[in-house]
């Protein structure tokens, strides 16, 4: 079959079918839009700065056109004299905590990672498990390998966290983890792996819509997100899974890597159970635990680094990019790391705090597991 | 934990919170969009026959107050100058076909079952299936109810199938599956069971931006999807069901249903193979197969429509609503059935071709399986 790279404006309104977005074979795009009543019409994208005008053109419709795009998966949106709005030609859009935008793939390069290709597919199971520490039942999103149902091996098993304002379809949506993996298992590059991506706000049943709060507007101000009780209960996640799957049920078989607030769970669940997880993951990681919280858990933080280090691990990344807001905080962690004898790969990338480098932290992470 | 009702608009552009919609306890609802340069806004909603005036107020903030609402879940667009946008405040968004439109969730009556609440839930899977009929292999969504991954019973299946234009996931995004089933087993309506949200567009590997065609504009023009290879190809489906999950592999564990096109296809699937499903459901049923197709499937309709009769089956379920623009067709072929003794309920309800009726439909229909 062809494939289709290209986006056809619904003609609700009586006007002709207008392409947006219309990717081109030079990997430039063009967006429009039919707005004929409007003064001013902006794009903002994440691979601009700042927004830019479109031009009217005839019949009403508004224009712009990338420069050359490298390949990636971008999110933008219009601005139409001062309000923000989707794209309504294309019905690609995700949900950032509170924010919905649209999305599109520039292919040739690292955005293939993020398509779906004609590969073996891994299967995405929404289930909900039982948390008596949490007092509720939660909500968790389960990848499996392609061949894992028909299979009678044991899998090991990448524990994958969002960040605040996340939830358990975070990595899924906004990651393309399926795709991520399923591509790279395909390639040979990574080992076929169990992906658990658990809800890491403990005062949550499920995702915004998803729980018996109805539909509510997210919000990242949530309680317990970083005073210690989610890794507390942590432990029932990982029981959860390796009652319900065949998982690989030991240090060797276990990963455990997050984004920013994931980041912080990542780094302080491997060291609290020091004898937990052999591959430990820091995508643009919050480090340091809030002065006022006392959770036993942040009690004896190089005490327990000590442990982990003598325990053993087979791989600590930590990966930031160079604008990120928490730069120096994880260059403080590393020298601390570095004082301390604990061995890390670094991997300093451009960019901030920002999913476009998480897809990339894991595309780059997931290989180097289970070896 | 408090039911949260309200959305909060983002504050991305320096305006202060605004909510939208607001849901009232009299069951009126308000919607508000900050657009102080707009010269009109309109608010479009399934729950009314034409587009309403939104009201200019302070700070540029427009406002739409409905009438007391019957409890449903309902979908809305605002009309900025012309042009259809959807609502900042609300991330609840669902995709039928190729438009993109924001819900609410009207509770107190029937809008509580599409709700979320605080009952045993269900597992939702997307996996992939082998069909060498059809050369590909396919993405199929299945639902298993609460559980069923601890019992060692076998359930019951419902197939269920989507309407042109749809895939595999309109039933259980624009058809509250998950709730619907979850929430009549938990009150004891319904018995526990498998529902297989297939893809019935057999060109398709999978739902729009979930297939290697990529993020395309999704059609309702799409090839064999009514001449008969659809309902060829189905066995396959049925073979994939029984050999993965702790199905009831007979006729007395098969229900069959579908809305529109799918209910063309859970008619002509039904009498095909006349001894398979002793369930059958046509939701707003397309019935005629068109002239030109000369598919060995629609070859002898009364024929094998006299063999379902004489090797019999428990429910065959009608439901239109009285305005359906097939209604005339299915009333046609209520008569023919009548002629042949083929027994079977009908159920006509008000409106037209809606999720609004299929959502009901699948709420009164899943109660009489099984039993």
């Amino acid at each position: 079959m062809v494939s289709i790279t290209s986006f056809a404006q619904q003609d609700l309104w009586g006007g002709s079918k207008i392409v947006s977005p219309e990717l081109k074979g030079d990997n430039t795009v063009t967006f429009r839009l039919l707005a004929p009543n409007a003064q001013e019409v902006k794009i903002t994208g994440n691979w601009m700065p700042a927004s830019a005008a479109m031009i009217k053109g005839e019949k009403g419709i508004w224009s712009y056109t990338t420069s050359v795009l490298p390949s990636d998966l971008y999110s933008y949106a219009f601005i139409v004299d001062g309000m923000k709005c989707s794209d309504p030609g294309n019905v690609y859009l995700i949900r950032d905590v509170a924010t919905v935008t649209n999305v599109f793939i520039v292919g040739g390069g690292i955005g293939d990672l993020f398509k779906v290709n004609k590969v073996a597919h891994g299967t995405v199971t929404r289930r909900w498990y039982d948390s008596p520490a949490n007092k509720m039942n939660r909500r968790i999103t389960i990848y499996t390998p392609p061949g894992y149902e028909t299979s009678k091996q044991k899998y090991p098993v990448l524990y994958l966290l969002h960040g605040m304002g996340g939830d358990e379809e975070a990595w899924i949506a906004l990651g393309r983890t399926t795709q991520i993996l399923d591509n790279l298992i395909a390639q040979g590059k990574a080992k076929p792996m169990i992906v658990v991506m658990s809800n890491g706000n403990v005062v949550q049943e499920a995702a915004p819509g998803e729980s018996s709060l109805g539909f509510y507007t997210p919000t990242m101000q949530l309680p317990n997100t970083m005073d210690g009780k989610m890794e507390e209960t942590f432990p029932e996640v990982i029981k959860f899974i390796e009652s319900n799957y065949r998982a690989v049920a030991d240090k060797s078989g276990r990963a455990i890597a997050g984004l920013s607030m994931g980041g912080f769970h990542s780094l302080h669940i491997s060291r609290y159970y020091p004898n937990t997880f052999d591959y430990i993951g820091l995508f643009s990681a919050a480090i340091k635990p809030d002065n006022k919280v006392t959770s036993k858990v942040y009690k004896d933080i190089d005490g327990t680094l000590n442990t982990q280090i003598k325990n053993g691990y087979k791989l600590y990344w930590i990966a930031i990019g160079k604008t990120d807001f928490l730069y120096k905080d994880v260059a403080e962690y590393r020298a601390k790391l570095d004082k301390m004898g604990m061995k890390y790969i670094y991997r300093e990338s451009e960019g901030g705090h920002t999913w476009t480098n998480w897809r990339v932290y894991l595309s780059e992470f997931a290989p180097l597991l289970f070896k």
